[in-house]
């Protein structure tokens, strides 16, 4: 029942689609063959401007089953985005535009995806950040902000636990802004899904509270998908649109997982494009008309909605100049002029807390200075100490827990849920930085969002209490070991565990401050002194002396809860005549980005230098001669008797400085950060 | 309706759970007050026999709210097994025999939990081994295994995305023999779930495929849970009962959270005390009643079960020679005699071949050897190459795509439900050997359960195949780079990256000889040359010279793809007449465990050692002066365009292995084996 010019447009999407994958000879051309009517009913249906992909009050669209991608480009260049012909046909090359998944430097790609349901949690996250954005500066004569987010996923994203853990919370927050389309082909890579994904999809999702439509013909009833679409615009819930397809529809693998992840064979290409009413001799057409029915339906239409609210938001700013200048600040991505004047300092004679009370202190003073801070924890509140006094839960309006201005996320148990939901809320823009605790060790759960924080470039904010042995009694099941080893491994992160509350406020300022880099915090559950030399400041740097001595014989460097006890090492040292400088270290990432006479000026030439921390040692040799650390799983037992087991005492760390002093007698000492060669291509 | 004597025994489970939290002033005592009569209700119903832990018929009972652990240790206490009272008054103290969470070292755990959502996804993975040994073994006059698994799991669980992907296979899959009880207290450590935790859970789990079963008084109906449970063993589902209590039933803060995670005041465990009949002064008290009904109603009654059984068996032994001599070795945890002759070995001059191609023909040359194998993939079966030729797929019986007696194991796009279900295949003993397919990079989904197979020893093995950029166009959402890193920090795990065929051979050989220790094999998508240096006895060690060079200048130590280039790097380093070793090192974790003086031989003193891998650098400075490595994310493009763009060519590999001789000219050189200091409490 579509119109000529509507087939024509998804034909011309459906083979663009193939031509990429097969000019690349890599990809998947199946996803697209099926799912090009929905997403041109989609897309007509959009609100966005290819023209200025960051408006704030854009539709967002996320890809969540992202190997489809080739889909996704063919959108971005039909409908006016910045991706040429050129840039479709090159297609999984190195250094194009267009790599083999989305990513979110493509222009209109909000997202980076691919690694399974994290799209899908994405975008409770856009949705959530949606929902906040508009409570905070909707009045009733204006609207800023009703935009919607769509997401198209598949069977191998329902699968995946992380959207279960997104899923069931935006069924609780009642997210109606979100409209979920899933590509029910009944195909995964293995096979038919009859063979592992029985479950009844539909009954689980009304379980978690959505409104469930199916359209049973995704592959004709383009009607039927935009009576749906308009249908969950009305629910007060979050609507999941179940889509039956065939995957591969018009090849003649049609229907089969051959069509996956292939490209087609070059016969199946040809009849394709014939019963498409191509020419099966060109690839890449794009018959002028189809550029210009979008154009004229879509983009132009858009436009002037665009240029209606920058008049809406130009009244507003009159109106109502305080919220509005605000949101000029926010929308420009800064954080307010003196801000940090609020962050806490400290002195050595203040008394001795936990990193995580300090962090709680910290929160309570910026909270209201900095509208975009939108925490949570993944039911550790009263452990991780992320709830600030004054914060309201953010809950759906109308229930007597919260509303959706607040800023306090009761995440559940879901630390995978919680990080992807992260990286959605700052993928919405606005400035928002989201933050969320749980313990270190359990960051682990959530590594596939942390990964994609970091390779996107979310600055999102970990919470991670509980960083050490020093939590005790819980045990080794709870203790981290391997963990800070594998997300100092991780590209573009950073990694702070302070030492005191100097430090506390450093790594938060720094964490605040970007843009582009997302931050774990690790943070202590026992008690901590205020050290006498440490300031904002000096552990800005990410590492710098802490505890300086005349003629140094050894340096120790350490983080966290360890720093105080190297400084007492250095003293029963000094008591021996040995000189030892401590340093503390809090971020890797940080300090290596200092210049290297800094840096070399902390960790010089001629000095044996000795790590100390109660983690595994991996990693630190990057700093470090000899390394002091814990390279087993720990134990279940009170704190201080388990520091003591493992000798992480000034007696058991003096030990170890005098054994590398004896060690490195007579050699000439060449400080670690100074190689042989460095890194080409570095970030 | 209960007897006055099951009531004084709920009692004594509740009192001897709130003394052991009180007199450790550390642990939580709200779900055993809440679960003692259900508890109760499932001990008694349980098979097994306290004086033999390992029996393979027994009922396996898994606490999944791991944090309730004073309950399972006064449960462990009162049936019999090897743990005093003087145990339980030693809660959570270094060195006890009772840590603050279940591990499965003490006798009668079945698997460690505490972590969220992994003790009910190791009790699918129970269940499976059980129904899979049953079809194995079992005839129709002989029942060598019919036991269940029991689970009690709380709100955390469920909400853990982990969980739901290891119900929804449970549904799938039909496994009856499952019984999971879900604490419906309506408390987390945030407060009342109406916060973060709305979803209607029965029908979730219907929509899995469950049978649903609602025990709306769970402090006080054991008539009603006892009925439950009878109705769930007739199920041809798994059972979900759903039992609704009062956390801290009981206590002066019964039904808040604030009797979660800390321990009850003193007039409150007064109150208690008297409340249930006990004498308030005094604490750890079991009347002796309570242990002569457990004793008599249980324990005798399951040691006549099990004296029948081995009276089964050895008439099993008789009739069934060849299956009951498998069965005999396969519970002495034993591999067969002489399996390794089936290992493939390789010549120089063998095909070039993706080391994810020769483990395929590995598995498919010991599979038919080895019934204790049972492997799967998560929905890449095709990509990992991970089922065998003759495999039959593990599937409900009845089904016509498999059958019980299947040992591949479909698992769908569910990383952390294989690697939490691997764990529960493990735990069932009779040498199960499970093994799970996934790109390398998504084993970090499963993070959470790949850290408990290390803590806890399961054998488990991940096949990681696409272990690198060398994956290609996929790009860096697939790209590994910090995942060897995180899980080479990890203790108790191997993680090989081999070479070649015979490395491959050496990594499963090594693999599958484990008991207690986990391994990931990292694999290739490219193809690799066979090597001329390698073979399954020297790459066995962990570390080998693989190209061997008169008067050494340097050592190039290098794994899986990069060890030719390496090689190749060395023949051209020849023209120039620097002599440069390659070293081979595919597993850490072996390597370390070779004598000091083999592993000295192959990274001496005198020479400058260079690492070489297309992953992060950190976490080799352990073996090598100077890494070369990719500290940030990969890179879209044809394989080999993007090897060439990180610069591992032979070129790039000699340039900086002469960079690395001449900063080191004139040094003295220390092998990075020598170090100051060793680690205490190794593992």
């Amino acid at each position: 029942m579509s119109s000529q010019i509507e087939q024509l447009a998804i034909n011309t999407i459906k083979l663009l689609s193939v031509d990429q994958v097969s000019k690349a000879n890599s990809g998947h051309p199946g996803a697209p063959l099926g799912l090009a009517p929905l997403a041109h009913i989609i897309w007509k249906n959009l609100k966005f401007n290819p023209k200025n992909p960051e408006w704030i009050n854009k539709d967002r669209f996320v890809l969540s089953n992202g190997h489809s991608v080739a889909l996704l480009y063919s959108l971005l260049h039909l409908f006016g985005y910045d991706l040429s012909i050129d840039d479709l046909k090159n297609f999984r090359q190195l250094g194009s535009k267009t790599p083999g998944h989305p990513e979110s430097e493509t222009p209109g790609i909000e997202v980076t995806t691919g690694p399974l349901g994290q799209g899908i949690s994405n975008a409770v996250g856009l949705a959530i950040a949606e929902k906040n954005f508009a409570a905070r500066y909707n009045k009733p004569d204006f609207t800023i902000s009703d935009s919607r987010v769509y997401t198209i996923l598949g069977d191998g994203c329902l699968q995946e636990g992380v959207s279960s853990e997104a899923s069931s919370l935006a069924g609780h927050l009642k997210l109606n802004n979100l409209i979920a389309f899933y590509d029910d082909n009944h195909i995964t890579i293995d096979g038919d899904t009859n063979v592992s994904f029985t479950e009844d999809v539909n009954k689980r999702y009304e379980a978690y509270g959505w409104n469930v439509i199916w359209v049973k013909d995704g592959n004709n009833d383009l009607e039927g998908i935009a009576k749906a679409l308009e249908d969950a615009k009305k629910s007060d819930k979050p609507t999941l649109i179940r889509v039956t397809t065939v995957i591969g529809y018009g090849s003649l693998q049609a229907g089969t997982h051959s069509v996956h992840g292939s490209p087609l064979k070059a016969d199946d290409v040809k009849q394709l494009k014939e019963k498409l009413g191509f020419n099966p001799d060109e690839s890449f057409v794009v018959p002028q008309e189809v550029y210009d029915y979008y154009n004229k339906e879509v983009v132009e239409r858009n436009q002037k909605i665009e240029e209606e609210w920058n008049k809406t938001v130009e009244a507003y700013k009159s109106k109502y100049p305080e919220l509005g200048a605000e949101l000029s600040r926010r929308l420009s991505q800064k954080l307010p002029e003196n801000w940090a004047e609020k962050l806490p300092t400290y002195n050595s004679g203040d008394k001795a807390l936990a990193t995580r009370k300090l962090s709680e202190m910290l929160l309570d003073s910026v909270f209201d200075e900095l509208p975009e801070l939108i925490g949570g924890s993944a039911d550790l509140t009263g452990s991780n100490l992320t709830r600030t006094k004054e914060a309201v839960d953010f809950q759906p309006d109308g229930s007597n827990i919260g509303t959706y201005a607040g800023r306090y996320i009761r995440y559940g148990v879901r630390e995978h849920g919680m990080g992807a939901i992260m990286n959605g809320i700052a993928a919405f823009g606005a400035n928002y930085k989201p933050y969320g605790g749980t313990f270190l060790n359990f960051v682990s759960y959530a590594a596939g969002a942390v990964r994609l924080s970091a390779l996107s470039g979310h600055p999102v904010i970990w919470v991670a209490t509980h960083d050490s042995i020093g939590l005790g009694e819980d045990g080794p099941t709870h203790q981290p070991i391997e963990t800070l080893a594998h997300f100092r491994a991780t590209p573009n992160l950073k990694v702070w565990r302070p030492a005191d509350g100097n430090e506390v406020s450093a790594a938060y300022q720094i964490a605040l401050e970007q843009n582009h880099t997302p931050s774990i915090i690790a943070l202590s559950r026992q008690n901590l002194p205020q050290l006498e030399g440490s300031s904002i400041e000096k552990a800005s740097k990410g590492g710098y002396v802490v505890h300086e001595v005349a003629d140094a014989h050894v340096v120790i460097v350490s983080t966290g809860s360890e720093v105080s006890i190297a400084i007492d090492a250095s003293k029963k040292l000094k008591e021996s005549g040995i000189n030892a400088r401590v340093v503390s270290l809090p971020d890797f990432h940080t300090f290596d980005r200092q210049p290297k006479e800094y840096q070399l000026s902390v960790l010089p030439d001629g000095i044996p230098i000795l790590s100390v921390e109660v983690l595994s040692t991996s990693g630190w040799a990057k700093y470090a001669h000899e390394q002091f650390g814990i390279d087993r799983f720990g134990a279940s037992g009170k704190a201080p008797d388990v520091y003591k087991f493992f000798e992480f005492t000034p007696e058991g760390i003096a030990s170890r400085a005098i054994k590398t002093i004896d060690f490195y007698k007579g050699s000439k000492i060449v400080s670690p950060l100074n190689r042989a060669f460095y890194p080409i291509h570095y970030e």
